[in-house]
């Protein structure tokens, strides 16, 4: 039997709809990792009689860890620290140590607003300086500390309170792991391993029928909890077991190999856009984008490093700019069309060119929800990688792909094609 | 006093997070224009112990309507009517007319498998046509009906138990709220009014200030519920309240604007991505970017119909791709640094002239991890706004901020301040 967990997720713009909890499932990850199991997830506005109901509630579920997100700022309607302490009957105690941490942070936030009364400002940041008596503080990543108060006989599961930004939370939780109240709370637990597939190029269904096969051809199949997940365009198959069935996996991975070899691109857990980044070392980028303006250059470019291998990109959007910015003919745009095959091969050459590039990709395509017509309806992307070898004329290679969903959709999974023709190319795989 | 109402969610794959829960959000919207206060949301995976200990939860919690979603499916671990005819005390009954409606249904798509053993499947299917006695059938959008299980004394609230998929809960959704039962349920609800205020340029601690001296002064603020939240760099104030409380939030909005007049930049709701697309009518945009690399240009072209004011951008994220591309003098970067003010500025020219825009948006900054010295710490971003007037010289808006957190969010903010110059610059407010 593994620990059980719950999670209270606690602010009325997350209730309501309008900011999407981004911690339930991140924190529920985080769990099946560890092998705890999650039994509740509740969500409250900022009123401290559902805050207290939906602990009280959690309390009476027979669970080890109670983990709340979100209600740790300095205004009125942040109350989760008190409202755990009440439940816990444990006094909040000003901890002068952690107030002055406090107050060096938001001195160095505050040289950006001169306007602003840093005293009142201080005051207001007091209240977070409160901690639970005999709770440990986790050191604030924004300027909001979160605590573990530890479980009691009498009161129930440990709870681990944390603040409601993620980047401010997913940090916070490594070291409320590492905490001794939570190491003991979920002490029962039983060790997992999990292993992700990531394919790209096959439909949902044909994944199920192979996954049918298997049930009936590999050993020990049901004691293998497999999920599978469409995601951006990509397929993601998370395998979870005990470690004595390791055996049943490599059997149901062999299936896989054997059936998709050339849709799996990751047995490692590995992104495309990490493999993308492996194998750019020593290359010179150059994007060309009409559609997607912007967004396949912002992705490569969200990794640290990327300037090593990525020299720039150009959204040209308007025709003017395919012509005045990457060279493109203007006769070539008027005889096939600005979204066509050898437009996207002049606006890769020209980003090559005018970059100084040896590796350039180029999108055009009709996102939508206006522009399609017959031929080309809405969702038509044409692609084209260029490799430049040694100071020779370039290897293009170029699709067309006609991509599902509306305006966002088109314009992210266009991202992810590229990152995939771009893997390949560079692979030497075409 | 209003309506008060809870929601179950129900099923593991968005228990664990692999699927997003877009129910929750889209039934929360959907009560707050029938002015039914939201109390809860939980949700649980397909086990009949969770679901019954949050049923029986939400049933304690003075609620007058619980909505389920999912679990009404024909396989074994769809269960959610069974569990609440059970929680509610009354006895599942075939209902026959059902029965025959879902078989028509199911014999239609089965069709389309030839392979299916069509018996078994209408087997399976029966499960989905026992109702609760006394409950009113909700006709099925896919193959599942979903249940109206009136209130009672002795149980509480009204029970609404609607499908999983999106697509087929919103249409039953209107159904449900047309039956006498929830008709009766939501009879007490009290009409809100619910107003919002976009700041940008204060931090949250200031107005958590305000909001204290406003709770001093306003006369009826406690009848005012005000949430405050932080997002995407900017202030978000969302204030609801009864009808005859209009003239405290009047009061409140008065407070808020004699403080933080310059911040407010939206008091209707509107965002500033819509405001800056209403003020770029009728003009042509170029964007030059280096740390952000593509985010902004991507963000400006997310709305439909933006290629009417959006010529393109270039991410010129090497020296040489700013010189080449934009026309960068070597000199200047050499002088100035890469993130100065002066390439901003001619970064904005450039893009300006390149693509014969009469406005520009420049983004050159440091967005870390690595790059950042004494002088120019990680966050250190450069902007410029351009507008050219006449076919004269193109008037500049400049401005250096230090964002704070990492690589993504230094990335993602500057392009929130990016929008936010370019409102005030089409403003002409500087």
């Amino acid at each position: 039997m593994s620990a059980r967990a719950g999670i209270v997720v606690t602010g009325t713009e997350v209730l309501t709809g309008r900011v999407q909890d981004r911690n339930g499932p991140w924190l529920a990850d985080r769990l099946l990792e560890l092998g705890v199991d999650l039994a509740h997830i509740t969500l409250c506005g900022d009123r401290p009689a559902d805050i207290d109901a939906q602990l009280r509630f959690l309390a009476g579920q027979d669970l080890d860890l109670i983990i709340t997100s979100g209600g740790l700022g300095p205004t009125a309607d942040d109350m989760t620290v008190e409202r755990v302490a009440r439940f816990c009957g444990r006094e909040l105690v000003l901890d002068t140590a952690l107030e002055a941490r406090i107050n060096d942070i938001v001195t160095g936030l505050m040289a950006r607003f001169p306007g602003v009364d840093a005293a009142a400002v201080r005051d207001a940041n007091r209240k977070q300086a409160l901690v639970p008596a005999g709770a440990t503080v986790l050191d604030p990543v924004g300027t909001a500390p979160g605590v573990v108060v530890p479980g009691t006989p009498e009161v129930g599961p440990t709870i681990v309170v944390l603040p409601g930004p993620p980047r401010e939370l997913q940090p916070m939780w490594s070291a409320a792991v590492a905490t001794d109240a939570v190491r003991a709370a979920i002490a029962g637990r039983t060790e997992f391993r999990q292993e992700t597939v990531r394919m790209f190029g096959l439909p949902e269904s044909g994944l199920a029928d192979t996954l049918r096969d298997a049930e009936r051809d590999v050993t020990g199949f049901d004691r293998l909890e497999i999920t599978t997940c469409l995601r951006r365009g990509e397929l993601e198959i998370v395998t979870r077991f005990e470690p004595q069935d390791a055996a049943a996996y490599s059997e149901l991975l062999a299936v896989l190999r054997d059936r998709h070899g050339r849709e799996i691109y990751s047995e490692d857990g590995s992104s495309v856009d990490e493999q993308v980044a492996g194998l750019l070392t020593g290359r010179r980028l150059a994007v060309a984008e009409s559609c997607t303006a912007g967004l396949l250059t912002a992705r490569l470019t969200d990794r640290p490093g990327s300037s090593a291998y990525v020299a720039g990109g150009v959204a040209a959007y308007s025709n003017g700019a395919k012509t005045e910015l990457l060279g493109v003919a203007s006769g070539l745009i008027e005889r096939f069309g600005a979204v066509s095959e050898p437009v996207a091969e002049a606006m890769a050459a020209g980003a090559l060119q005018r970059f100084g590039a040896d590796t350039a990709v180029a999108i055009t395509g009709i996102a939508g929800p206006g522009g399609g017509t017959e031929d080309k309806p809405v969702g038509t992307v044409c692609f084209t990688v260029a490799l430049a070898e040694d100071g020779s004329s370039a290897r293009m290679l170029t699709r067309t792909s006609v991509l599902p969903g509306g305006r966002s959709d088109v314009r992210e999974r266009s991202t992810t094609v590229a990152m995939h023709m771009l893997r390949r190319a560079l692979l030497g795989e075409g």
